[in-house]
């Protein structure tokens, strides 16, 4: 029997806490101590989400009420710009998964830009480790913070950070248009996600400046080792989950669909969630709906001098609570992959 | 380590057989020793269910080439009356689960009836024991032939039987509305099931005369001690998955929606897939989906000495291969719910 | 050349502002003059429902700016309780329709009870009419205020009241399943109604209790001659559009599905929107969508002594806007069909 | 009262027949006299489409029961590559819209190429005109045969082909990603096409090769005055209807976002169904529904040196059988609109 790690979730109302619970559900672990929502605050899970019913989870309580002596772990799960200050807060011992966007963004600058207002923890942003798991275990084995990456970033990034490391593609023209089911704007009522104007037709959004750009870029410019610019386009889907990015890049001379697909399927010949599959094999977001993976194709463009990535995550798992719990597993020295073996739901 | 289970799965083309290979890659118990499908023999399980490539699963073959003395569990998925001569067929000391409704209807003459044909095994038919495992378990536990129930046929008399047994409502009066996601009807390419004909509108269909009307008549006739006959429409749903069963019933005299619910929370008290929920608490196959559970509300109805039956079900799961895994591990010995124990999917 | 007749929208922001904008797109005799939207006072019509751009509406204003002097008719959408002083602070001579449910109970305990709060213009409530069409053509010719049916009493009522008054129903035993898309539930921003919230599931609401309960049992005890309580239960469907309600009755001694269905083709004969289906024909919601349409079927049940009534509308056009204009036609003596012979669409 | 001009649908059985059905229910000009269905000769429209029951419609037959002499224009709805030898079987005085794909590409050798076979009536193909109405609205009027454009043709040369006349964008850099709902793939029983398989979930498919590439090159080729090559990559929605481009563009030297939408701005301004909307209005699908409309938007992009357009269809109106209409008035000499007036259908 293992110990348990004694965990906490602040800001469990959300989808992404929920999902992290279903995936701690599993876990043998991490024990689910605290559970935090400011206004929904005094009301049992199962009020707040039925299907969780039957866990036996604790209460929900507000930040303050939690003790973090007796917290080990903390997925941060807290609306954007809300986080910093309460990381702040938290004692030196307790290793936190962010899952907001408030430490992905090395660059404090390119932070106040993209939200608005100076960034307010930043000391504790330089201890920040990115948590783009495959390509940063060991960083992610030694950190006290990680930032988890959004959904749009882990989706782009898998596939196009290992062909410009290794200068497979051209870094100054690509371009990313994804398509993430709705479950991505989060649990808050607002009318643009309401299912009646949702349902039966899609729409892009955040046309030349969503947020997750520069987080991208951040990734990309690392990898090509020089500031790089992309095309992005997030497109809203009528579906809760799944996110696919189809992805559109120049082959360095010489080089094709072929060299991309033996490039990918090297870099990630040892991960148990991320695939790159077969000549001629379409990933489709239905294919990892409710596990931890990325599927990643590459194909040929009649266009010449082109070629075509597509990647498949669930956004809520691989794009969020998935890959925090991925991150959290090697911050404690567990197996990677505990509590994230289901096999995808479908249909 | 447990020593595992050589299984197969006849019929593996299909949803529940899929959703039988999602259930077992989390079972420690029972090996996957064989796949088949007919049409689809000799293609990859990859190739004809993606998501459920990374499983490393056999090969699809066709039933003969199946070695059966190398097999001690067999789950069968074939289509409805195809599978009593399959079965027949089998060595005496394989076990058998059977997906379809072949070994259902106790009286062949019923199902003679409503199949349109004779029976082809019906002394097969007499040791078949019928699955609804929280009201079976032990005959199932001893049973070499588990005769798996429909998905209708669970999630209405899971909520029923105990109140029938216990004399609490009337046998005459049952009006049952039932409302399924569209993988009840198979992954057979039909104009009627394609997503233009199903998204956005719903309908009833088999009106006056569903197949699974008589197995939800033996059940409640057992229940009552005499033949009932009862309401039974069922509505196709634009969904996935999902099934849920409002139940109009009669209390019988001097009995409320309290006492029934009490009667059910107490016959289902220490069951670990069946939730009957507290009052108000309504039942929604959101909350199920993914999941073995069966959730069950009761309530008051404006109109005088009527009561209102809700339950809830994920047809795929608890509606036909999670009972069907939860029957096979009571058949050799395993705690009921292994490989069963993930929460719920949501959004 | 029509002459036209200044329309006012009130409440124009909301799904059923909207429908009425479409249908009387296409209208030739009634001139949308005046649109209001408290909140959303200011805006254009193009920036609130693009799908309406291009039709050259005026920009919402607030109740207080509109020069009802200058207005003949009103459609009034407000929300539930707000709209009794609204009318009845209008010029006399201005000819209403009210799609809210504050005129819709004749008795003004009962709206009470419903409401919990005591009606504020009960002199008013005396002159409304209850507009089902099909059924109240001549008051409604003749009214200057009509209470726009609900969707489920729309649904509910066209199959019932002509067997009913026919004597054809047993009036006690009337059960009521009833199945709405989601437009239904308006476009205010709640959590229950986010996308993520309905799709892909479906669970039954407002148990024991709805509040278009009293509405339906007002008219069918009117058309038995006595007060009638009928069990009624919505569902919520993960679709945008439709109504369908499945309907179970006692034939009364001697009368079966077929004497029940000459009774409704009799009484429907000459109605345009209200169509009788043949022997075995099944309505369905997306036969009806974007149309004024009520399809009707008649089913036999295999439980003794009972029927099967099907019923299926456009929640916002038969059961909302189209019936809405259907009436307004009659007010105005045009042509009742005028503005709605679109043909439904599908898929 | 217009003299009607009688009409046949060849192949009425499948989506974009009964969507022509729909439209030509509200026009005065065409007469529906035959309706043609092979495999369904002799049904009734009303059980082959319930949706259209009331319009008093002619049973289907097979073409060799049509006596074309009393028919005066054909809609030629059939399969692609069926069609050429139909058509040339056709009187000289019929005027015939097609809306295949059969005579879509003037060049013969590219048919070959993309469709595998020789062309069967290269004569003909001589006199057809490719329809995408709003660019070729002279030549259709004086067309006996026009070739109606696909779906995803129309969607992407109606924002590019002003651009390239006008030089204002590069011609060897556009970058088309295309969202289409599942209507476009017919009402054919496929697996692929199932509720089951596509719901809750979006894949690209044709992948460096669709059969609408060489439409759409051979149009902006024609533009730009030179050979032109695209990258284009379909996806498939969850949703019934609608299509949307998202279409990667680099503007000419000196021209930016701006100059862009004013060049389409004016190359549509007085055009009923092309709409292009202002800035930072975000064209979204639903917002075309069921109508014939084009909504256009034109957004910068960060990455240096790109601009974004965006176009939404309903794949069922503009990008077939709303087209076919369009283009028939005006090959009758009919006000191009008649019968395309409806608004757009929302929610």
């Amino acid at each position: 029997m293992m110990e348990q790690i004694n965990t906490a979730i602040l800001g469990a109302s959300g989808y992404t806490g929920a999902e992290l619970l279903r995936l701690l559900a599993g876990h043998p672990g991490f024990r689910v101590s605290a559970l935090t929502a400011d206004r929904k605050a005094g009301q049992t899970m199962d009020a707040v989400f039925p299907h969780l019913a039957g866990l036996d989870l604790p209460t929900l309580v507000t930040i303050d009420q939690v003790d973090f002596d007796r917290i080990d772990a903390v997925f941060c799960c807290l609306p954007h710009g809300t986080t910093q200050s309460v990381i702040a807060g938290l004692p030196d011992r307790v290793k936190v998964c962010d899952l907001s966007a408030d430490f992905r963004l090395a660059d404090i600058e390119s932070y106040a830009e993209w939200y608005g207002h100076p960034h307010q923890a930043p000391e504790l942003q330089k201890t920040a480790v990115y948590g783009l798991t495959e390509l940063a275990r060991e960083a992610v084995r030694a950190a006290r913070l990680v930032a988890n990456p959004g959904c749009y970033p882990t989706c782009s990034q898998l596939p196009l950070i290992p062909l410009l490391k290794a200068g497979l593609i051209e870094a100054d023209d690509i371009v990313i248009d994804a398509l993430s089911g709705v479950s991505g704007a989060g649990r808050a009522a607002k009318e643009a996600n309401l299912y009646t104007e949702v349902a039966e037709g899609v729409h892009p959004y955040g046309l030349g400046g969503h947020r997750h750009l520069p987080e991208i870029e951040q990734g990309l410019s690392a990898a090509a080792g020089r500031a790089v610019r992309v095309s992005f386009t997030p497109h809203l889907m009528p579906m809760n989950r799944g996110m696919l990015s189809t992805i559109h890049v120049r082959p360095a001379a010489g080089v094709g669909p072929a060299e991309l697909r033996a490039a990918l399927a090297e870099a990630y010949r040892d991960e148990a969630f991320v695939r790159v599959l077969g000549e001629g094999v379409v990933p489709a977001t239905r294919h990892v709906r409710g596990s931890n993976l990325c599927l990643i194709g590459v194909f040929p463009d009649r266009a010449p001098g082109r070629a075509t990535l597509v990647s498949a995550i669930d956004n809520l798992v691989k794009g969020a609570s998935g890959q925090a719990l991925q991150n959290m597993n090697l911050m404690f020295g567990q197996p990677e992959g505990l509590g994230l073996a289901q096999a995808p739901l479908f249909p």
